[in-house]
This record gives structure tokens, sequence and C-alpha cells, in this order.
């Protein structure tokens, strides 16, 4: 399925017009789940709304899975993946590393994906003909770096909070083989690597619309995405992705404990 | 010391000029210490270079101390401390949450402080009149939340690693007793703290290239910053800061483990 980047510039500014006027207002968090600390904003609906509005206003007939709504038309070979606001705790705290994210599979493939950060005015995308960006830095094409080893390599993980049981200390033995791990930062950490600044990224647990996006930007761009068995990353769960298949193996072996 | 913003925006334009065009470019970081990872890029020795002639040319008799080249004149009264860039691992990242660092002490008490963000075109300061937001969403005065208990608390530190010794197990159990602990992002965090985005920032093991400069936009935001036994925090240390007196006591008596 052909998508042409101005669509999906279209995608990214209707959904601007919902999140950037809330981004840093006060007031504007509301708890998604009693339990725990859960927070989505009025920003993530709105935006979700405007973004299947664009989409299905070109495509009536493709299915829609977002993070608010759950799947519509769940049947169509086409479905796009949606989360208007990925790293909503960013968002609360002010930082300019969430995302909006959507991406199309085909068949369950993901063949096109965006990421844009309205804030600072960037879009990552991959269309089919190579993954691009487009920021205040200028447009460019996105490519991974060539680190192969786990000794030279950056890695970000949101926090080793969340490999739980036994998963926590084979991720802590991890970490202590790469060069220099970071927290935090959410799909903006898979963006820098499609954009060759880290080298691996991964993150556990991840539900289809926290990733389904970043899949095609970061194959397009050269690096390598799966889950930790080393499955199509699709579906979500245990999510590894690296610069290159070599650091993949080597990240994959390495998270097997 | 009377310090006008004009003169803030022309050290935060003269560093830019140097942060900016290097920042995501490949190959622009060096080692600073053959052991460890500790980066520190061309960019960060010619801004600090580029701040230090503006500064002098405007009050040759201050002093000057920069992360890069030590202290100079430091018995003047009125000692400018420089961090060029405060976050080094996000901007070899490719992450725009680092900051350039600027604070002025007189006779040993921070008065007047800047970070600038260029990539976002961000400019946070205090200059005795308060403190102050400058940046995409237009401008205006910071103020800290009102958030008093630290039930209610989001708790911003690079990462908990930096915490070592028995300092491990005390920080680990003041992160249970915060709303929402989250990693990384360095002087950004502060930043966020003064806007009234998040309620706790702490650090331990800060340099005063790393904090002199917040501390005014904390202070005259409405916040409190110490160090952990509650004394100033120009010369650095462990440092907390939190957005009032009762969250800030809350917090202390909590890292006394």
């Amino acid at each position: 399925m052909k998508i042409t980047v101005e669509f999906l510039r279209r995608i990214a500014d209707a959904a601007a017009a919902e999140t950037l006027p809330r981004f840093r207002s006060v007031g504007a968090v509301v708890n998604k789940e009693a339990e725990g600390f859960d927070p989505v904003t009025e920003a993530d609906r709105e935006a979700e709304r405007a973004i299947k509005e664009v989409i299905l206003s070109a495509f009536p007939d493709h299915g829609i899975l977002g993070e608010e709504h759950g799947i519509e038309n769940g049947g169509s070979p086409h479905i796009w993946v949606i989360d208007p606001i990925d790293g909503t705790r960013a968002f609360i705290s002010g930082l300019p590393v969430w995302g909006t994210l959507v991406g199309l599979t085909d068949e369950g493939e993901a063949t096109v994906g965006m990421m844009s950060q309205p804030f600072t005015g960037e879009l990552f995308y991959a269309d089919g003909s190579g993954a691009w960006y487009e920021g205040p830095g200028g447009s460019r094409r996105l490519g991974t770096r060539k680190t192969t080893r786990l000794a030279d390599a950056t890695l970000f993980t949101t926090t080793p909070a969340l490999f739980r049981g036994p998963a926590r200390a084979v991720y802590d033995r991890f970490e202590t083989m790469v060069r220099l791990p970071r927290y935090g930062v959410d799909c903006y950490a898979f963006a820098m690597l499609a954009a060759g600044h880290v080298d691996i990224v991964t993150d556990p647990g991840l539900k289809p619309y926290d990733i389904v996006a970043l899949i095609p930007i970061i194959e397009q761009a050269g690096g390598v995405i799966t889950t930790f068995e080393g499955g199509p990353a699709e579906k979500g769960g245990d999510i590894l992705a690296a610069a290159t298949p070599e650091l993949h193996a080597a990240a994959m072996a390495a998270l097997k404990g």
C-alpha cells in the first residue's frame, strides 16, 4: 500500500493541533486507571479522533487500532495502528521527547510508519522508499550506525523497573556489557536509533500501538527490530531494536540470560 | 549585580553558534578520560570559549569558572559559572534535553542564571526580577507547582546508579514514596521543576558548574534547592530541589534514610 509523505504530514498536523496546545498546560492530565499511575490526557483522546478522521476520509475501508478506542474494522488487510501520545509520562513532565505514532500494517506486516514530535517540529517516517527525517536541522535520509559490538553500544530502555522477576537480573547484566546505558524517552529512543545516534533500544511488554509505527522506520534505516525471541515485532511484547544485524544478535543472546 | 536578559540572550546565542551545528553530527564525540565514559565534544570547548568572550568583553574584571578550563580570576566577588553542555550523554544520543548553563555568583551566592536549549529554541532564566521562559510556546513567568506531599510528586534523577554504597538503598526507598519516578534529562529536569511540570529533582555528586546556573531559576520560580543537608547548593554536592518548602523538607527527611 503506497502512502505519500504529504499524507503522513496531514496526519501529523491533525494530531499536533490537538496535542501541542495542551502540552505544558496545567490541569490537562487525568488518570486512565484508578489504580497506579497511567496518565492519559484529553490531548490523547482528541488526537486519536483527529488522526482517525484523516485516515478514514482517505481510506474508508481500512481498519484502525488505537490505544484509546480499540480496533475497528479489524477484518481489513490494511490496519492503521495509532498511539497519539507515546510517552505520556514525558508529556506530563513537560519533556519534548514524546511522539505521535502512526503505522500501517498490510496483511499483518508493518510497511509504513511515522513518529512526529510537534514541539520540536520533527517528523521521522518510512514510506517504503526508505526512512526519512524532516526537522529544524533540515531533511535527510535516516540510517543506523554501523556498531556491531555490545562494548561499543549506547543502550536505551525506558526504565529497568519494567523488567520484572528473573528478567531484571538478566537486564542488569546486559546493561554492564554495553558502553553507555541510558533510561527514558520512549519512542524518541527508537527514532534516535534510526537516526544513527544510539545503538540499541529495548523495552519489555510493549503493545502493538507502542511499536508498529517504529518498525518500518528502524528497518528502512538499516536496523533490526524483533521480539526477544527473534519473532516479528508487530504484535508487541518484549522488543529489541539494534543498529546492525550483528549487534542485534549479540543483544538477543545477552537478553536470553 | 544587575544583568539584563539581552545580555543572557547574547551568551545563549554565542554558545548556540558552537553547539547547534555539531548536535547530531557524526564524529564530534571524543573521550575526556581514558577510563570510563565521560564524553565531551568540540562543541563543549568552543562554546565555553565563546561564552567567556561575551562575558569578559562586558565584565573584564569578573571571574570565570568553567567545566573545561577551570577557574580564572577567582578573587573577584563576581564569578560566572559555566557548563556549555550539561547533559553530554543526551547530546551525543541526539536528545534535545541538554542545556547550556551560565550562572553568576555574587560573593558566593547565585543571583542570576540561565539555561538555554538551542535545538528547541528555549531560554529559561532568572535575573533577580523573577524566573522567566522564552520559547516556541511564547514567553511567560516561571512558577513551581504547589505540591506539598511526596505521594503526589513527580521525581526526576539522572540515574539511580549515581547513588553509591548505602545511599542507593536510601534512594530506592525514597523512590517508592513518590507518585512517579523518572530518570534522565539532567539540567532539563530542573528547568521543568521551575516551570511547574515536575516536583522534585535530585542528583548526587554535582559540580558547581552543574548547578549554579539553575539555583536562581528554581529559587526565583518559588522552589527550594539545597544540599541533602540543607546547605547552600552553590558548591555542588548532593543536590535536592523541590517545588515547595514543605515538599523539600519531606524529601530531605526521606533522603536522610
